[in-house]
Parts: structure tokens; C-alpha cells; sequence
């Protein structure tokens, strides 16, 4: 994920996006792997688009389309792809018949998409999602990017890759981590196809470090739990998820 | 800004420290440029390191410096600037001293730190931050993080760089970005040492757009926004920050 914008970056608006994208992923059994939350500038967008739609199944960017001179999205990722930025017509008419004789320069601006794009609708959204290849050009705005997931994943459960969902399981004990440490390294070594986070809260009462087992197959993850909650001692867990 | 977590690329827990990170350098005259997410994975924490550290005044860590297999940071940095990791006998003397006969192996690897590193104190915050050169590692959970940032504060003023304060300035109008953007177009072109923002708001009956005008001389940040105001027509703005 590539996150665009100043306004980030200075701290005038909080990123609001980011977990809302992750869980979105997750759901579709996609790992997100990496975020980056760049200025409004095109060769800093375009850099990172370079470097990360060819070594990734998917790449979303989230701001900077809209048709001020702060939005430079749409040039940027063309010119990561290498092709030109050209006008959709069906946007431009779309944009006509919404505006009319009020419509602007300025607005016929949003009807730019890099060349070659894919205009991505579905039946409750008309407005179309662009993407180019395998990069998805994403509003910034939280409201709108959250309407814009389902027309994405709509078109990943379409066209994959197809992947297992993600199982979780979660203990809470009121044992600290570094006590914790050693039967964890077990249960570490011994489930390597698991991922095991070890996660301390602060100042709650009822518990001191919540552990989270993830993978794809339900069993392995069970598995690695009830491996785990036999080395705690009498009394734990708390509770479990 | 590196932040460190599977947690947070899950979607398991929302990312809490991008925005008081950003706003607290803002306040030193501080620009944040680049902040990026990553696994808790050796390599790729510290191929991020590699390559921030280099280039900017300071960078700082969120997150992976606890005492469990998935905290890496202490080691990704030790190994991103070629150095060992150590024991640091003040910070083991302090976890002894906590935990008395409690103390495991697992407490003590919260001794650990990169070779070389500063370790800050304040008279406040007695737990040492441990600092590599530029290079700051900061704990993920969220009420600690903040507490760190003041530890943060206090070194940077001391040893600068020194920079002027932001100024900032903004502009609510009923008008969308589409009629607006021959207006901006002329002050963007006309203050090219004001950063100017435009931004959209969805579902507010209060106004439609904020322009933002942010610099380091307010002399010229507020003469920005006048130029901008007499572009406007009768009855706007709607208000001014």
C-alpha cells in the first residue's frame, strides 16, 4: 500500500485507511506485506510504485485524486508504468452530465487516468475505480475508500490469486513476556508454519500480554495454541479468542 | 519513521504513533518525509534502516524492542549499521533491580541494545531510550510511545538541526476543488516556498473544501492565503484557521 499525502506526514489529519485496507486483505486471505505513506510529489509516488507493483499479487494507493494541483497520483503512477495520461471519455461524460453547464476544466481533471487503465464498476458503485494492471488508484478520503473496497474485492475474488483465509486465535494471560519467553521459543521452533505474536498491554487489569496465533490451516494453529496453553502454569489463561 | 508490527499489517491493532510522531516534529520544525510499515522480520526492518538512516537528520522506530522471538528491532538496527549487539549493564542492573529473584533470561534480553547506542534519560523517564547515532528505537505500545517522544524532544533541541516552527494557515469555502483550482493554480505558482493543500471534505453541510497554507516564514504563508481570499468570490470563506 502506498499512502499519499502532505497532510499525513504533518499531522493535520490521522491516517485512517491503513487498518481498514489490512482487514479488508485479510479477509480475502491476502497478506498485506508492506505500507508507505509518501508526500504529494510524483517521483516519490512513482518510485515506490515502481519498486513494489512488480514484486506484489496486488498494489493500492489511497489520496491524491482529486483535480487540484495537490493531486498527483494518476501522473505518478503513469509514470512508474510508463505510459502516458490520457482522458476517459466515458468519465468525461459522466462528469458533463453531473455538472453541466457548470462544469469546469478543473473538473474534467478527475476524468485522467493513466493509459491503459481499467475502469472497475459494479452495480451499487458507478462512479468507476481505477486500475492499472495489478495497481489500484484509491481515494483518500475514509468514507469513500471504504466504499471502493468491495468494487476491489470484488474483482480479486474474480480474478485471485485464490488463497485460504486466515485463521486467529488469540490467549490472554497476566504472565509478563519475558517470564513467557521460553515456552514461546518451543512453541515457536515447533510450529514454524505459524506466526506467534506476543503483544504486552498496558496498564489493564485483566491481563498482562495477549499471544496471537496465525496461518492458513485451522488445525496448525489450533494445534500451536493447545501446545502453548499446556506449558502455562494452574490459573491461566484469562480467556481466549 | 519506521513502524515495526504484523500486528498492525493483520489489521489486528490500528497504528497509533504516525500521527503523534508527526505532529511533535512539526512543533520542533521538524519534516516527517517517509514513514513505512513492516513485518517483524530481521531483514526487512533492517534494509529500511540502511537506507533512512543515511539520509535523513533523525529516524525513529516504532515498535519490536520487547523480550519475546518477534521483537527484532534492537537486532535489525545493530545490523543495519554493522554493529554488535551488547548487554548494557546499567539497563541489566535496573531489571535485576526490579525483578529481584523473579528475574528471567527473558527480562534480560530488555537489556539488550545495538553497540554504540546513547542510552537517554530524563529526570522524569528513568528507562533508558536507546538511540544509535540518528536513530531512535521507540516502543510500540502507544501510552509509551508518547511518554518517549518528550526523551525525544529534549535531545533534538539540544543538538539540533535547528529549524524554524511551521506556520499554518487554512481556508474553509463552500466552492469544490473542480471551480477552485484555477485560483490555486495561480498561488501555487505564485508561492512556490508555501506548501499549499486542498482538501475535499465528504457529507459536511458546514463547508465543501480546506485549503491549507503551511511555511516557515508566516510572513509569507499568510500573504498565501490573502493573495487567495481575493480570489474568492462574495460570501466566501466560510471560516479561517
Amino acid at each position: 500500500m502506498v499512502v499519499i499525502g502532505d497532510e499525513i506526514l504533518s499531522g493535520k489529519v490521522a491516517e485512517a485507511n491503513l487498518g481498514v485496507l489490512a482487514q479488508a486483505l485479510r479477509s480475502l486471505g491476502i497478506r498485506l506485506r508492506r505500507v508507505v505513506v509518501v508526500a504529494d510529489e510524483v517521483d516519490a509516488i512513482a518510485g515506490e510504485v515502481r519498486e513494489l507493483a512488480p514484486t506484489n499479487d496486488w498494489l493500492f494507493t489511497s489520496g491524491g485524486i482529486g483535480p487540484t494541483h495537490d493531486d498527483v497520483t494518476v501522473e505518478a503512477v503513469a509514470k512508474a508504468f510508463g505510459v502516458g495520461v490520457v482522458s476517459s471519455p466515458e468519465m468525461e461524460a459522466m462528469l458533463r452530465a453531473h455538472y453541466r453547464e457548470l462544469c469546469t476544466e478543473g473538473h474534467l481533471r478527475m476524468a485522467l487516468v493513466p493509459e491503459g487503465s481499467a475502469l472497475e464498476v459494479t452495480r451499487e458503485i458507478a462512479w468507476p475505480t481505477i486500475r492499472l494492471k495489478n495497481t489500484w488508484l484509491l481515494p483518500g478520503i475514509p468514507e469513500v475508500f471504504r466504499m471502493k473496497l468491495a468494487v476491489v474485492a470484488g474483482v480479486i475474488a474474480r480474478e485471485g490469486p485464490a488463497s485460504d483465509a486466515f485463521v486467529s486465535r488469540a490467549v490472554y494471560t497476566k504472565i509478563d513476556e519475558g517470564v513467557l519467553r521460553p515456552a514461546l521459543d518451543r512453541i515457536v521452533a515447533q510450529f514454524p508454519d505459524v506466526a506467534i505474536g506476543s503483544y504486552p498491554k498496558w496498564l489493564d487489569p485483566s491481563y498482562k500480554t495477549k499471544l496471537t496465533f496465525d496461518g492458513r490451516d485451522p488445525a496448525r494453529v489450533t494445534a500451536a495454541r493447545d501446545a502453548f496453553l499446556e506449558l502455562l502454569p494452574e490459573g491461566e489463561p484469562q480467556r481466549m479468542e
